[in-house]
């Protein structure tokens, strides 16, 4: 094999392995060949590159604003929580006490060997927060008094910590970005509005900006928020047909503001405890969109949260030919940003680096930036321009006229971005099934090879008697878990698969991440 | 006393104490009346609240715009750094070791008695990060291989945690909010220029958008941030005729590249240390907006960094009026929002609470929104807005045509903008003295009153040796430090105050936060 000169299109794809051969390899493979993070040498917490960065401030952006527009304002607390505030809500401690980076000391001293050594000992250890419910809890309940003070609609922008033993970049990091929503009413119903209020707002998301088709409802029992009364949530179907929990939004009734001491007089001037709402999305969403639109060949983004929508790639056969070749995509590039006067925001980029057109193809094709467009000295003969879609194969191009181009990009990302989310539909509905017997069930989980066990059906939509022990055997059998119970006003009733009792409605089973 | 109904003007201010009686009391009380932030139970940690939060939104989009037009993109990295990275540079540690936040576990059990207690003890622990030279300089080390990755410009948005002895709250707390810019580049000219050109940044954004005119100059070695070899900064006086460091920008040279391995094979074909640099500004850009700005009534914000520029207070005396001024604010708030297409993005609200229009009046006074407008009746029959700007007296108002007033919002906005710096700009000037003997110099620092230490003069310019003994004598004397060495375009020599030896320039002097 030669190494003079490195191949300008793979052999078979650019990514290796391929999802079908390895997913979890692959999800690894195209996030390296993107160049959006790594994992740094602190286990679990990972680097997030300017690739991956950009896509999450695009995401940031767009949710910002959803959530203003429904009302809530930003604010920041404390990144430490005092011991003692977790030992307040029970429930919470149980679920979140097994995972917390526990700081001990506020020093550092050099020893006598000339070590540093931790020195200063707190006389309470603090946790780095996973979630801010008993922070964001005590300060509500010093600024909470009436019922005038009511609702107090408040998200923030932050960084947690959960410890995990086996992490995944993105999809499960000791260390992520997120923002969390914490919302206090007065009466319970306004609280339950709020939550499913920011699970629309979450699903729309979804399918809007990310063009990923989300299934929702409401979590069982045992799948629940610590300490929440009922747990709502996004769920996507990825490739490997797992489901990922992508957003959750949670109707806390009344135990944090019991143990936070959330209290306010109420209209009858009676001390009354206020009704709160917790609602999350974190940096999972990026492994979450990597997982349901990449292909062989790497990333595929859809335009709304693609950092470049459009990159021009001058091809340069001869050095005489510059001047003119890069003067043509500058007049492009320009040409394409004043779109943004009729309709909206394109976020061009001219890759004038100094290496050839086919490798720096294959980079933005592995980035998954949705429209390639490439110039070069027959084109400018020509008036020409030649175009790639991402969403399409590496070699299908068109050709267009150069001076028209620009007007159509638009309406060609917005193709990109449907295109996109209608393939993520076809695929998630191809692959969820009506299941009405239990060993069909069984068997829709069970991988047919042996040497693949990551392979099997997808979700399913079962009939379940609503039991917590039935929920078990299933998840110790099978690693299958209820992913959401479907909003009421979709239900109807039927028999269990697993009792023959009665079911009052199906509900959604998948493995998941 | 009567408390039949509260005052809808308070007798001498609205901030008590006033700045002239007790200021680091008047800065807290201005801060508790904005609602802009509170101490939290965790000592040094502060809860940011809306108001306060909404002015660090604007300081970090105008920023991020900047950095990102200077060719700066956004990444994050881990908020844990292993005890190793920070043995790594010893001048680093030095500086940084005595104030850190140290996790040395990672799990929480509940022991015997029902308490949690820190488990899971970590092998190497971990800091939480004070700022980020080392885990940073560990990725680039990975990342830079040849001169061709080289610039690496990159910037982070992100919390950091240095332990405080003695809090004030957005000046010096344990936890706060920061951006770090960080950077590598082939040669030292051009890390030279970058750590300056962030320099000229930062005193383009204090001086534009946060109306601060700064004095930018080096720190002498004693003031440098440890393990820089020069450190670049901009200082502000506030009303005490304190200084406060308000941004800073390092020229690293080559001794984190040497520390964390940041080397890259040259265009000569030899492996090179990287030259680096690093720079910042935080949430204590807001403590000096306060300082610098705010009086006796309260938070005085300029226009660029108000979360609300403009709000609209109905003064409605009978009920049955409610609609029809309502409907009258409405029109108004729109039409001023419609000036965005012409001139520039307005931020208008409408106060429709259900509270007194005085108390209203009072609460945006307070919060320092610069231009309030008020509707009547008495307004809706003569066509006709009451508006005050906030820089000048409360009682000062100026009728307006209701039809011509929204057009001259913006230019209004940019008067009370161009009129808070050049106030700013002349208290500045006229608290900073040229001084020529060491007598004159004891005593424009000395109190006059004894009651009140921490009356002084201000800003002094003059001559120094350069000697750091000379320095720490001052600082033990005085308490005065030298805040910065003008840069050497505008340097004269002359004859040190202190010493009778020569001085290359003039230095100034100053107590600081």
């Amino acid at each position: 094999m030669s190494e003079a000169k490195p191949p300008s299109k793979p052999a078979v794809s650019a990514i290796n392995p391929r999802r079908a051969d390895d997913f979890p390899e692959w999800y690894q493979a195209v996030i390296t060949a993107a160049d959006m993070a790594e994992n740094s040498e602190v286990r679990g917490c990972m680097v997030i590159k300017p690739w991956g960065y950009g896509i999450w401030e695009l995401m940031q952006a767009q949710l910002d604003k959803m959530f203003k527009a429904t009302g809530h304002k930003n604010a920041y607390f404390p990144l430490f929580i005092p011991l003692s505030y977790l030992e307040k809500e029970a429930a919470h401690v149980e679920g979140f006490a097994k995972e917390c980076a526990v700081v001990t000391h506020h020093r550092l001293e050099l020893n006598a060997e000339g070590k540093l050594v931790p020195a200063g000992k707190l006389s309470e250890p603090l946790v780095v927060r996973p979630t801010s419910e008993t922070i964001i809890g005590a300060a509500y309940a010093r600024w909470v008094q009436s019922y005038r003070d009511l609702p107090l609609l408040l998200n923030q922008w932050a960084n947690v910590v959960r410890w995990e033993m086996r992490p995944r970049i993105f999809l499960r990091t000791t260390e992520f970005l997120w923002q969390e929503g914490h919302t206090a009413h007065e009466t319970e119903e306004e609280a339950q509005i709020e939550t499913r209020r920011m699970l629309d707002v979450y699903e729309t998301f979804a399918r809007d900006h990310l063009a990923i088709p989300v299934l929702t409802g409401r979590k069982s029992a045992s799948e629940r928020f610590p300490g929440a009364v009922d747990t709502l949530c996004i769920e996507a179907m990825v490739q490997d047909r797992k489901a990922v929990q992508a957003g959750t939004s949670h109707f806390l009734g009344q135990n944090f503001a019991q143990a936070s001491g959330i209290q306010y007089l109420s209209r009858a001037g009676k001390k009354e405890f206020a009704w709160t709402t917790s609602w999350g999305v974190s940096t999972r969403l990026i492994g979450t969109l990597i997982m349901t639109h990449a292909d062989d060949d790497g990333l595929v983004l859809p335009p709304r949260v693609a950092p470049t929508q459009v990159v021009i790639i001058p091809i340069i056969p001869k050095e005489e030919q510059r001047k003119d070749i890069l003067s043509a995509c500058t007049a492009l590039a320009q040409k394409i940003e004043l779109e943004q006067f009729h309709k909206a925001d394109v976020r061009v980029e001219i890759d004038q680096r100094d290496t050839t057109g086919g490798n720096k193809t294959w980079e933005w094709i592995k980035k998954g930036v949705p429209i390639r467009v490439e110039i070069g000295p027959r084109d400018l003969e020509a008036g020409t321009v030649f175009v790639a879609r991402r969403d399409k194969g590496p070699k299908e191009k068109q050709s267009y006229p150069k001076d028209s181009f620009a007007a159509e990009v638009p309406a060609l990302l917005q193709a990109i971005q449907d295109g996109i989310y209608a393939r993520a539909q076809a695929f998630q509905r191809e692959h969820t099934k009506l299941i009405d017997s239990k060993d069909e069930f069984y068997a829709f989980f069970t991988p047919k090879n042996e040497e693949k066990p990551e392979i099997h059906g997808g979700f399913v939509l079962a009939h379940w008697n609503g039991s917590a022990e039935v929920e078990a055997k299933i998840k110790e059998d099978l690693k299958v878990t209820i992913r959401c119970i479907p909003f009421e006003d979709r239900a109807e009733p039927g028999t269990c698969i697993f009792t023959g009792e009665p079911s009052a409605q199906r509900v959604i089973f998948a493995k998941s991440y």
